[in-house]
């Protein structure tokens, strides 16, 4: 062993020793909280969800009964506790019998890619698979296998079923469906009062919305993303030649989906890619996306003059046949707009697009992304990979937002949008950035003209530069708003944006914001049932349900946590009053006496209640006009 | 001695041997800055600003200066290294001239106010007050010595010249003043390039802004709230019976005006509340806001229905004579707006409302607040307070937004607006609270509306209500948005928002998230010059200029700790990339290339460059093609 074997090897003893156990504080229950499926129309459609369990309301404010909430859960079987974590073994299979169904599909007996060949070939790498055996699976020859192409046949997939029922986040005839009403702008969403499958297929059918789903990752759950949906979030983790290792990246992406990652993009950038990517795929229960122009980079050690359509092709059958879901490709960064940057304050800002601007600087032609771009196409269906079209040239700085060359790209991206389309191919398209507020909007309305309504998904945008370490804050301002205007996925930005690697804390914090975001815009586009957690939660404080607040909130361990630094003892659960005010006296407290006033009266009508204010008065003042409970 | 006095005395003890000095953290100066003072048209008026100085752009970037950068200062002399900070003798007296040539106020012999009568009087007291012996100033008999007042009489005076040249935030003749030209709505902000002191003047006269400052809290650096002018926000800090000491509290202040308060509004309900304020105003470079009813309750200990019109103008005396800047009056709570609360799911939030409503249904009638508010505005004008017209029924939750209660109390407010503005009373109007993003505008547009354009003053709003212990980001969402649509200053929320009393982190966070919105907003308005900040921070960026970027941000030691993290050698400053894509390649060196490529021709078209290209593409290949450094 020379050397480099022998820091391989160092690498791979690394991996297994450490690597192969999850932190059981990724995967145990949510307080209160149970999983629960609603089954579909047939018993192998079954739709997870986290129920929140509430307690009763307390005696004196009408001692009733309240209903668990469902909500949306992107954790999979991690916080099932009936699964037996082992991610040796990788997820369960639940899409494996949908996908075989259809028939159009061919076990493969190993990797067809070259690079997949000559990794499944290196014996050093054995103990890295674990117990991960599996063949890729591919389109029969002239299929096409992509969730698109079955909507445009007017088929249901199980998928779409799946997702109809996900979306609705409630269960039939339940009665807590209060909303308020919705008087604003919601800026062209039609988001009908029940998603159905028929809903879910027309919409992906007419390339409004995507279902990420290769049929090499059959144990993701399936999703969508739209603009007639929930807006979706995704976290990027990834390695880098500075940072990390293989065991944290997976575990990047357990506590991910734990706190609500709808996507995750692995933008792994370092060694054994192709043995983390495996890794992560196998145990993520949410879709997967990557930038294969990274790998192929790392291939050419890193001089983009020397990237070639081959090197690149063969990379995508290698992350195809893993099962990744979408690929970012930055074919629209074409040799004429890259003057157009020249005048910019920060030039290029993506990666991909600064690799393929230098190659197409190096050789002075239209880069291979896009003189290749049917033949991508044509890999894309046979695994039913989606397209993420990259914004090579998205501004990096408020200065240069809407610029000349990002609207130019843009444009390109629509073609390129048609071109996909053509062959059936799911396709979402990326956006920026760093962007005011004043002009996100115009963002949004050019997206869905030159793009033809594809789902957009954007990066934030920032809002402002001038805050390096909050730049989760500037961005999920941005984020939030155009979610509202119809962006249909948004790219988390971490407090180390700009500054260094995301850790744990990081990625949570990016997370809950991203999720704020994302569920801010739902409630302004009046996403149907979107409200009902804000209300019960809403309904919880006013009732001093501590526990149900915890619980019900994004992140019920930091809500706890902030609670018991100022009233640490469990008693203080109880308490009719919160640290704010103190126990002195409690503005919640007032609003029942009104309230019970008019209940005690039978009485609803505000002139009925006006006549009644002077008995009130009179019995307040006997009552000794305490409003509030000792404790 | 008895108990109660023992326990007192020790209270003493404890605030004058812990709390006579300021942490040196609080007052030090920011790194790479310096405290400048730009003057006035008489030397007396010198205003400050924090200048930024910034290192040269490295040669491979151009080589160029790069000219210091004037921010906008909150921090008052603490941050001024010729001040010696002494806190038991308060701040100089700066506006006291120009209060003194006006002629129309006079000395007291002590205060007026048989509270703060009492308190003087007190020996017990007297360690309390250090160094402080002021005697309070009172307008003369039938002077009104409101600057609304000067304004309408057609006077500028030194604090409007003050303010015009702190709005500019640049000297005269700058060069660098870019800004990307403003497309998108900025719903009505007629903000002119240069801020003239006729223009606030005329803003103040017309009641679109106000200037919070009392004549006996001459040591504030005149500041403006109003739509026209930069967005501002306010941070609370305040003990309660539960939590925090006087030290804390005044120590917060500082912090808060070094991190970007504009205001601090002093919330305290417990102990010693009289003599906390002294020391905070004495203390404070920026005005300081309080809600005397919280104050008027203590004195009846506790009880809202014993409240009464004399208790309360005695303390709106006792307040206006030690130097608050703006009252928080909840005279907007009318005793038929009380049932419309019945039906809310979170009934009446705000602690001055619930009071206020109490006292209402105790009584049967009409709150005295607003019954007196005349005799209030007598007071107000006497010493220059500013109205902050409170909601006290403002939305406790997203169910609750833009219903009838609020909107019924809004309208009175605006009725309140035009008798304040007759006495020349300034006004602004606080606002919600929880809203939707949807039911924003609706807010700000029924505001300026009913209320004719007063400045209006909202907390938040959050804009969802499932995120407990992140209730500073839901918010923040909310306060970018309603400050773009035309709110003028936003009163921030900490992580600890409905969940206890916020430490310093949590102020901190608080802070700067709401310096982040309102900025966000002032480059979504136009606000001329608020750009410059955002592009000096960019181009530090893609240059590689890390300690210039930490500098310019808004809190350049979270941003040097995030950096340092990753990369904690003293050399990785000076690193040509950062540690998200390592040293590999990186995005930014490959914009330089194309720059580069532009300025060697001489060309700037489009056309030429593109010509140019094939050349560029040899000569890159021959180079070798490294676009970046090795370290």
């Amino acid at each position: 062993m020379n050397a480099t074997d022998k820091e391989f090897k160092k690498n791979i003893d690394n991996f297994i020793s450490k690597d192969a156990k999850l932190d059981p504080e990724a995967h145990k229950s949510f307080s209160n909280s149970k999983k629960v499926y609603l089954k579909g129309s047939s018993p192998d459609i079954q739709v997870p969800f986290r129920e929140i369990s509430l307690s009763d309301t307390p005696s004196q404010f009408g001692a009733e009964k309240n209903n668990p909430v469902l909500v949306y859960d992107t954790s999979g079987p991690y916080t099932d506790p009936s699964y037996p974590i082992d991610i040796r073994d990788g997820l369960p299979e639940l899409r494996k019998v949908w996908i075989e169904n259809r028939n159009d599909t061919e076990l493969l007996t190993g990797p067809t890619s070259s690079y997949g060949q000559k990794r499944q070939d290196d014996p050093m790498l054995n103990n890295m698979r674990f117990n991960l055996k599996r063949q890729p699976r591919r389109a029969k020859q002239g299929q096409n296998v992509s969730q698109m192409h079955y909507a445009k046949k007017g088929i249901i997939t199980p998928e779409m079923e799946f997702i109809a029922i996900r979306e609705n986040q409630r269960r039939e005839g339940i009665s807590d469906f209060i909303q308020t009403q919705h008087t604003g702008e919601n800026y062209g969403a039609l988001i009908p009062k029940l998603i159905t499958p028929e809903f879910v297929r027309d919409e992906v059918a007419r390339g409004r919305a995507i279902i990420p789903a290769n049929i090499n990752h059959p144990e993701s759950e399936p999703m969508i993303i739209g603009r007639n949906f929930l807006v979706k979030i995704n976290a990027n983790i990834g390695n880098s030649a500075l940072g990390s290792s293989i065991s944290e990246e997976v575990e990047k992406m357990v506590w991910s989906t734990r706190w609500g990652g709808d996507t995750v993009m692995d933008l792994s950038t370092g060694k054994n890619i192709h043995e983390t990517r495996e890794w992560i795929i196998r145990n993520s229960p949410v879709p997967i996306g990557t930038v294969p122009i990274y790998q192929a980079l790392e291939k050419v050690d890193g001089k983009a003059e020397d990237l070639t359509w081959e090197i690149f092709r063969d990379t995508l059958i290698e992350q195809a046949e893993q099962g990744v879901d979408y690929f970012t490709i930055h074919a629209g960064v074409r040799l004429s707009y890259i003057p157009m940057t020249a005048k910019r304050m920060t030039g290029i800002v993506s990666r991909g697009g600064s690799i393929m601007a230098k190659w197409c600087l190096a050789h002075h032609k239209e880069s291979f992304l896009y003189t290749h771009f049917e033949e991508i196409c044509e890999i894309m269906k046979a695994y039913d990979v989606s397209f993420s079209l990259g914004d090579g040239l998205r501004p990096g700085s408020i200065y240069d937002a809407n610029d000349e060359a990002q609207f130019a790209e843009l444009k390109t991206l629509g073609e390129l949008t048609q071109i996909a389309w053509k062959h059936d191919v799911q396709v979402m398209i990326e956006g920026p950035g760093h962007v005011p507020m004043h002009m996100i909007k115009e963002n949004m309305d050019m997206q869905l003209k030159h793009c033809d309504e594809a789902p957009f998904y954007t990066l934030g945008p920032l809002t402002t530069d001038i805050a390096p370490g909050y730049d989760h804050i500037t961005s999920g301002i941005g984020a939030a708003m155009i979610g509202w205007y119809g962006c249909a996925m948004l790219c988390y930005v971490t407090p180390k944006e700009h500054l260094g690697l995301p850790d744990k804390e990081d990625v949570r914090e990016g997370i809950v914001t991203y999720k704020i975001a994302a569920h801010a815009a739902d409630l302004a586009k009046g996403h149907p049932g979107a409200q009902i957690r804000d209300n019960a939660l809403s309904k919880a404080r006013f009732e001093f349900r501590w526990d149900d607040q915890f619980n019900l909130g994004l992140d019920p361990e930091k809500a706890k946590e902030f609670h018991d630094e100022t009233l640490p003892q469990e008693g203080a659960k109880q308490a009719h009053f919160c640290s704010m005010c103190g126990p002195h006296f409690c503005s919640m407290k007032i609003s029942q006496d009104v309230r019970d006033f008019a209940a005690e009266k039978g009485i609803s009508e505000e002139e009925a209640l006006k006549k009644g204010m002077e008995e009130k008065a009179i019995e307040f003042v006997k009552k000794g006009s305490e409003v509030y409970h000792k404790i």
